[in-house]
């Protein structure tokens, strides 16, 4: 799809300097644009490149003064950046408005149903009593077992698998190879010594606006549900265990692991590849760094933890600090030794 | 599926106390469950639940003294939370039983073969002299390379990729996205820089019982075999290497990682997040506490490590909590050098 | 397929001493091999294995000197291991040369285009415009989405999803279920604690000679490209964040983890579950141990760090040593106390 600099200049509320005719079909950085591609430009720290940019559109702040001519067509906005982003996701919700229809082969349950609009990938399974709501675009080698449901507006990436009984709001996103609902891990040790499976009968929950990364897993409850409240974002490869909940707007990064039935309040931050215990509670607003281990309950809202084991933010940096530095430490233990050592023998002579 | 309480009285070798006609055809937690379903009450903090449940039927303990009357039919049984379980993990049974038949669209090469009551679902690939036993569920989107052999009574749920060549015994269950057989992780540094790929050539061999959670990766062998022994646990999104041994009912968290060639001894316990070196041996009834980074070998049974470098727990604890206080131990060798400064400087005078 | 003696030692440049007419048909190793498989002798720790394995074929070195009879056949070479892996390279080319065809059902589109010899699995998936090179092997249920193009000579294993306008090089190795170009996780807080996705418009380049293991995920960058260069190998479980760059021949161990935007240089070597903050740079030929924590830049090439957080390797060994022992540091510091508050009591006296 093209667009020329009128289109972008009325998509964006901006005003033309340069040849209003001239098209773009795509989009490159500033350093990087080619020609026919639309760039913008905001960071002073880019500037050179303004002047010598391949890019046939750039978008700029009205308030930025020219210090020499610039190749290409400008589209001048109170702020290029907002504007860019807000053009790439009008571009992406035209694109997947396009995207519509029921590919072949597929397997679709008799009793399996679906919305208006959607787009179902070819090699996707539906099994019985699914439910697919409207708009929704189910990509292609997606799994949905039996009673799924998906609400409206939801996107799911190829080859994510979704088992029976779980439950899956609107305006959600999976991306590829996720995993919501497998078992959760379970054995009660037997008097033989052998480990007795512990039957996994909940389920998952996923509300609406949550975005959910590439290969994560989210085991289903023994019983009750796996819930992911509304807005929550969790990034790739996380694991999320059996009776979990993770509250609104919480965001967790890459690697992350949540034990099972801990309860994450809401706007929780949890870093990349911490680990947090099972049975424990977070409350509202904490922050869970990078690679923490975190063993406790924070139940004062706003709480900021780091190391494993994992305790009070800024404790942690003056210990961490003072660690780094024990050699030195160990030194001045030393050197005192021998004052008093010496000290002692004086007193005796 | 429906049951009614005369069903589950006999099913768990209970008495009912109410309406035995009343049925229930599926689960919930006494604290949510609703109208046609089954639940149990156990643990005295629920006590209020019970009361007031809108379940249909509880099984409950022989020995409680009801204070009040309860909405629900009873279903008294010596103890309520292993008969709940006993019924849950009977119902899973039945419905896998149910679960026969072959799913088309699928591939199935023409030397590929099964037992009796499989099922097999839509999008599973079989190559070359593939086996599987009887009883097996192998659900849609599985890809079993040539020469896979499953053995009789396992789970394979969706999206598995199994290579050619890997071996895997009875009853054993691998849930969605795992990958078992792909190569090590070898390349041998080339005089002008360059990584040569080193062949690997082995398999995975999975023994009986063995239970393996999503997303999870086990890598053959580069000569000979990767094995999971017999009732060794492994969560999800786990690393296991290339020539990797696991033993006899060892239990492993989610997102733990064993290097290359590593032996893990019968029923250790690898907590979540945990790093093991390659070439080591781990010997039995040893524990690896969650996020600790093991770069030695376990010599003696039933060890105890924590920590990255991991060392014996019980120092490693008095270690971290000292590490926890080094900003108080500072103060005290700030205010001993003062302190024998003083005493020196007195001593001159 | 089955190899006799004689051609083995033609194939090795080597000589046979004993049957030349004995076929083999896979592969062992010394102690475990059985009838009809080739194995290799060259470590002395596996000696008493040579005279009594089962193997039918051994290749031995040259300058090995019998002390018994040997029943297997042997092949004499100048260096037994790496005749025997070049055997193993030539074996798994062979065999690969052999996949060739289009297996059905599949779904191509229209517009999507492969070269010659190339084999494509069932269930996989070629969206609009893909490019398929010469010799390519894309084994079953790969989704290749839109503007897909894969060079020459690379090898697609069973699941692997590649999104829409990422672009491949030459001779490259993905392993099952890794997931390339899902969308970068950038989110940006509004005025009412809401969360807005930031469009992921960019893509994944991966050049030449890249090795790929086992559902490691690689997100797209959010503008331009997440670049994989020329020879790096990344294991299994590995995330590689939006606008990473990884240099050539780079080597990550597996469940590593890259933040957004950073620049890693050539010839690094980051250990199993390192993880390596956002927008820092990384010098050539540094090295980042297992489970580092990395928030710094590594400016200065062949850096090598420790620990969480990470910083200069000598440094950290001799603090984690000492970390170790504090509990013994802290009984001299009370020790010191005490002889202090002696001198200072008995000077007042």
């Amino acid at each position: 799809m093209q667009f020329t600099a009128l289109q972008i200049a009325q998509l964006t509320a901006g005003t033309v300097e340069g040849n209003a005719h001239v098209a773009v079909a795509s989009f490159g950085k500033i350093e990087e644009a080619k020609e026919g591609q639309l760039t913008f430009f905001a960071n002073p720290k880019y500037e050179d490149f303004l002047y010598r940019t391949k890019a046939s559109i750039v978008i700029i702040n009205d308030t930025y003064e020219l210090k020499q001519q610039v190749p290409a067509t400008l589209i001048r906005v109170p702020d290029a950046y907002t504007a860019f982003a807000t053009l790439l996701s009008k571009y992406q919700e035209i694109m997947q408005l396009q995207l519509i229809g029921i590919q072949e082969p597929g397997y679709r349950a008799k009793t399996a149903c679906y919305g208006q609009n959607v787009f179902i990938g070819a090699f996707t399974y539906l099994g019985e009593h699914v439910k697919i709501g409207d708009n929704c675009k189910i990509f292609p080698q997606v799994y949905l077992g039996d009673n799924v449901s998906i609400g409206d507006n939801c996107i799911i990436h190829p080859g994510v698998k979704i088992y029976a009984d779980c439950k899956v709001g609107n305006q959600v996103t999976i991306h590829a190879g996720s995993v919501i609902g497998s078992d959760g891990f379970g054995f009660a040790p037997q008097a033989d010594g052998s480990l007795k499976k512990v039957p996994q009968i909940g389920n998952v929950i996923i509300e609406d606006l949550v975005e959910i990364g590439s290969n994560t897993t989210i085991d289903r409850a023994t019983i009750g549900s796996t819930i992911i409240k509304s807005g929550a974002k969790l990034d790739n490869l996380i694991q999320i265990a059996h009776n979990v909940e993770i509250g609104n707007r919480t965001v967790i990064a890459a690697q992350a692991g949540i034990s099972g039935s801990t309860k994450i309040g809401n706007g929780v931050m949890i870093g990349g590849q911490a680990g947090i215990v099972g049975h424990i509670q977070i409350a509202d607003g904490s922050k869970i760094n990078a690679q923490a281990g975190l063993g406790k309950s924070l139940k004062i809202p706003g709480s900021v933890v780091t190391g494993s084991p994992a305790y009070d933010y800024n404790k942690a940096i003056r210990s961490q600090s003072l660690a780094r530095n024990l050699p030195e430490m160990e030194k001045r233990i030393k050197e005192l030794e021998a004052l008093v050592k010496q000290l002692l023998k004086e007193k005796i002579a």
